[in-house]
């Protein structure tokens, strides 16, 4: 009752470590300093293994005591009524902390999801380059005048904002220096080098795992 | 003080029409009997004459007695929260409309938003087509076995996800039965035609107006 469980998969390959999404709930625990536990389904078969809970076949989901929540943005903002170090509890706090987590989704990640998506699957747009660039501009603006986006101070907008900049694709993409500026500033914070750390770690030892697995069985 | 306002354009062509986002917020306002007016601004210019208040250029914002919000998605948790209509107040019943609310968001409009602006300005990308065919699949299993998202009636969540399905060209991307009756049902809640009604009234009548200034400047 009441313990926080972050679900994940028992395993990927090397190239999203670091960026699978429970990263995001992991790095707010570490901000928050709430206790969680880290639970995997199995990498194989992830497309239909865990319809039950995630009707789109994704990770993570979010399992504090009987309620269990998918979409990582919806488990941010439940965990940030747990705790102020998330999120304010002045009124303009809160609004501007629900305002600027939903423009990272929806106003910045809707258009750098499909752009670097179409950039490796070999598919780039001009309109959709144009559209993620002139959004970049505008928030680089915002950045410029402020360091954090909510009440002077991180919050768990910034935690998303940073994640959905911090794809090394969209950090590349122009040269926007507030914004790296940024991403530096969130991406030094001890809470997410420790969770990143863990989803690292978390996959490396189901590696060795794996080289086990195979020993015993050829062995 | 306390008297709410949705921001939007004064004019919009014929096309958007029924769809400027300013829709989402009047429905809600409508499913709970919430009392709001309309300001404008003007469409001349758009793109940088009320950056202080949305700093992507884009509308709607809410202004709620001293609080003032942008982003749709975070306008209809902000208005959640002032009536059970649109979110139960039990834990469950609240968690899963905020998760079914960012996953209209962040897991369907993330896909359909990018597959239908590519799709109108002549750049289809057929990996984007089959992302967002995917999930259109998935979340068609969904509502083959429910009404409604959360708690068997209709929540904000509904509502979103209802507006992001209607765009036309995603509704007449392939044939799911489910899908199909879900956004029937929830367009034909009275709310929503109201809103329709009187966003298109508002255009109409910036319609007129228009033709008047422009018989006054030629006359």
């Amino acid at each position: 009752m009441g313990e926080l469980t972050i679900w994940t998969l028992d395993w990927v390959p090397e190239g999203p470590r670091g960026f699978v999404r429970d990263m995001r709930l992991r790095w707010a625990c570490e901000e928050a300093g709430l206790a969680y536990a880290v639970r995997t389904i199995p990498f194989d078969g992830r497309e239909t293994n865990h319809l039950a809970h995630q009707p789109f076949g994704q990770v993570p989901f979010l399992q504090d005591g009987e309620l269990e929540l998918f979409e990582s943005g919806a488990g941010l903002l439940h965990l940030a009524r747990k705790s102020e170090t998330l999120m304010p509890r002045d009124p303009v706090g809160e609004a501007e902390t629900l305002q600027w987590t939903i423009a990272a989704l929806n106003s910045i990640e809707i258009v750098t999801l499909p752009w670097w998506f179409l950039k490796i699957s070999g598919g780039e747009n001009d309109d959709l380059t144009g559209w993620t660039g002139n959004r970049l501009d505008q928030l680089e603006k915002v950045l410029s005048g402020r360091e954090w986006l909510v009440a002077g101070r991180f919050t768990v907008a910034d935690l998303l904002m940073a994640d959905v900049l911090r794809v090394p694709l969209v950090r590349d993409f122009g040269d926007r220096p507030a914004t790296e500026d940024y991403v530096k500033r969130a991406t030094d914070r001890s809470a997410f080098r420790k969770a990143r750390a863990d989803q690292i770690g978390h996959f490396e030892a189901a590696d060795r795992k794996r080289a086990e697995e195979e020993v015993g069985a050829t062995g």
